[in-house]
């Protein structure tokens, strides 16, 4: 590709595919024939009716997305994705004893403890309420992965997806049965084998929390709660209770097996517990590794999201670090949701580093592994959100950048 | 339920599920125990590991939402929907010889006609270029069907769905190989066996045109046009070619069979081609047929959608027309989307019809059948968009109400 092209085109405003190639001389004339394209292409789809409408699509053979999966968690394929929306069936799973096969028809959900009228709803019942629906991400307290190079964004950071929900106000069954003005705490618990609780403070159940019964469009999948779930929104994923069967309205923490067990870490000199919300954080999809990229325009892109709110800013490093700049954000942007940036770079093809640092609207900025080992000790665990590095190699190859804490 | 109650939990500013029952003695003395729940739930699920993580998911074996499907298209079940997102496996189909199965790695679009340098993108090319994601609806031309009450949304409105997509848009693929500023439509041909072609005036490339090939986060599917397809956002579904290979620019219409023979239609004494934009229309899914409905509070649902941007209003009447009122619409409101609507209705129990009707940004109020018909003769045909109406018989059972012209 010559410069004096590349200059015309960066002047007429558009910008460039690396590969742009001027067509063939003998199809140009095809083409001037008005004829069909035949003779170019070499297995002609025009030639041969194709299958019919179908009851339910399946994804083109050429494109197999899939979740990455060991016993009790899959990492959703961040690098196949485009936009927001985090197809249902590649959403990622984090259980704590597997999917329960739970009948709608038996499902019920119980609110009781400090309450005027302890109630039990079933399914029906909560959607005959008034429903809400909202987009936001969900994400596991320990969504981070490091330790080499040969890492993809899914493996990196694959514990977070994003979906629309569509539900009840917990405030609205708070209301429906008279919850003590004294309660300061409720239990929530699902009905997996591993009968998952955690204690949730009140305000949260006047601020944002939602029963939820649907996922992008349709009834909620299996695996993220079948048929009824708790929606925190920007709070870390086990608090989203799955499958939930019983809220129980209280005015202390019920200091349960999984949030004194497992979601409660050293923190230097301290323990940290009740940690709710997911600090912000981004992560570049591409380029990342195992892709490969050639000199010239390349757009960088990746999402940003924070529990605390709005994404504000996402600023791109392309030299290591060095010096940033602001990344465009798709509009719309919304509260507590994957936020998808693009930054348009051109690659010199000198070796570097290409990073993403993420703003949210408290003004909290991403920090550096440095700045997180530095405030917490290296003891790593949960909420470990660090600014994350790509390598891009001479060659255009692209590889993780595993940094020591 | 009692009257009493109800006005306690109004009151409370809670709205009432029609069947919300309070719990049972013995279920009440277990709570009390803090004992798990094993006697009151016939097949325990917190007694069994379930099944662990997975590759991909799949919905609830308790629900099945399904396309109805002729040999030419197929409708998206509306009615099992919440939200705005449509499952891509169920998006709509209208295919004039099926879906071509295409190679993406042998996938080229060619753009010829009045530029300065005819050019040939493959997907990867397409896929460097800057991108854009935006939701919008797709709905065939010839969207509505009417004649008994034993249809459901999806019978008479199941040619429309929307998704997230993600693509380059039109303009800078068109500023990449210069289109002549005397070029004012253009051809999009598809690569599927009825090489479906139409005419496009050359100001929508100026303005949100885009060719995509991402839907709802991941590679578009193959009946929505895999690998890449035009995206018009707002105008008739057929002028959104799919399976796009071919774009040629010039200064006159061309005239192409489909835009002749079939998207052509008698309006009174006049013949309508090149009608672009679908009109603002909405429907009800729910309540609606077959489902049955019980005396008290009734969260009335559906969506609204307009081609020329936002929806600003939905009215809805609860009283066969005689008098309407504001839904509230879901936010965020955007552009050429469906808009998900809702609005509180206490039924009395005695038989009504409830109707909605759409109010777009341009003023535009969505018609009645007799306006429709008025003014276009009774030929029907397409872009038909009349309010439509449910009938709630006093036993509570939902039927469509077919209007005759």
């Amino acid at each position: 590709m010559d410069d004096k092209k590349i200059s015309r085109r960066t002047l007429l405003g558009g910008v460039i595919a690396a590969a742009v190639v001027p067509m063939k001389a003998t199809f140009a004339k095809e083409i001037q024939k008005g004829l069909p394209l035949d003779e170019e292409i070499r297995e002609d789809p025009t030639k041969v009716i194709g299958l019919g409408p179908s009851a339910v699509g399946k994804r083109a053979t050429f494109e197999a997305p899939i979740r990455k999966f060991s016993e009790t968690s899959s990492r959703t394929p961040l690098q196949d994705f485009y936009g927001t929306i985090t197809p249902s069936d590649l959403h990622y799973e984090r259980h704590h004893a597997g999917v329960p096969n739970i009948d709608p028809n038996q499902y019920e959900l119980l609110i009781h403890g400090m309450v005027e009228s302890a109630m039990k709803f079933t399914l029906a019942d909560l959607k005959c309420f008034p429903s809400v629906t909202r987009l936001c991400f969900l994400e596991c307290a320990g969504n981070f992965r490091t330790g080499k190079e040969e890492l993809t964004p899914q493996d990196v950071l694959g514990l977070t997806s994003q979906s629309e929900w569509t539900g009840v106000m917990l405030s609205t069954l708070f209301r429906e049965v008279g919850v003590s003005p004294k309660a300061t705490w409720f239990l929530a618990e699902g009905s997996d084998a591993a009968v998952m609780t955690r204690s949730i403070p009140m305000e949260k159940a006047w601020d944002d929390a939602m029963i939820v019964y649907a996922q992008n469009g349709e009834a909620m999948r299996p695996e993220q709660g079948y048929p009824a779930r708790l929606l925190l929104p920007g709070w870390e994923g086990n608090m989203n209770i799955k499958w939930l069967r019983r809220l129980e309205i209280s005015d202390a923490p019920y200091m349960t097996r999984e949030e004194t067990s497992k979601y409660t870490y050293p923190v230097k000199d301290k323990i940290r517990m009740f940690s709710w919300e997911m600090d912000a954080r981004s992560i570049i999809t591409y380029p990342s590794y195992p892709q490969k990229v050639q000199r010239g325009w390349i757009e960088i892109r990746g999402i940003a999201w924070s529990g605390r709110g709005v994404i504000t800013r996402v600023e791109i490093s392309t030299d290591s670090g060095k010096t940033w700049a602001d990344a465009n954000l798709q509009s719309p942007v919304l509260s507590k949701a994957h936020t998808y940036f693009r930054y348009l770079w051109s690659w010199d093809g000198s070796p570097t580093e290409i990073l993403s640092r993420a703003i949210d609207e408290t003004g909290y900025i991403q920090p550096s592994l440095k700045q997180l080992t530095d405030a917490r000790g290296a003891g790593g665990g949960y909420h470990m959100n660090p600014v994350t590095a790509w390598q891009i190699k001479a060659d255009g190859t692209t590889w993780f950048k595993p940094e020591k804490a």
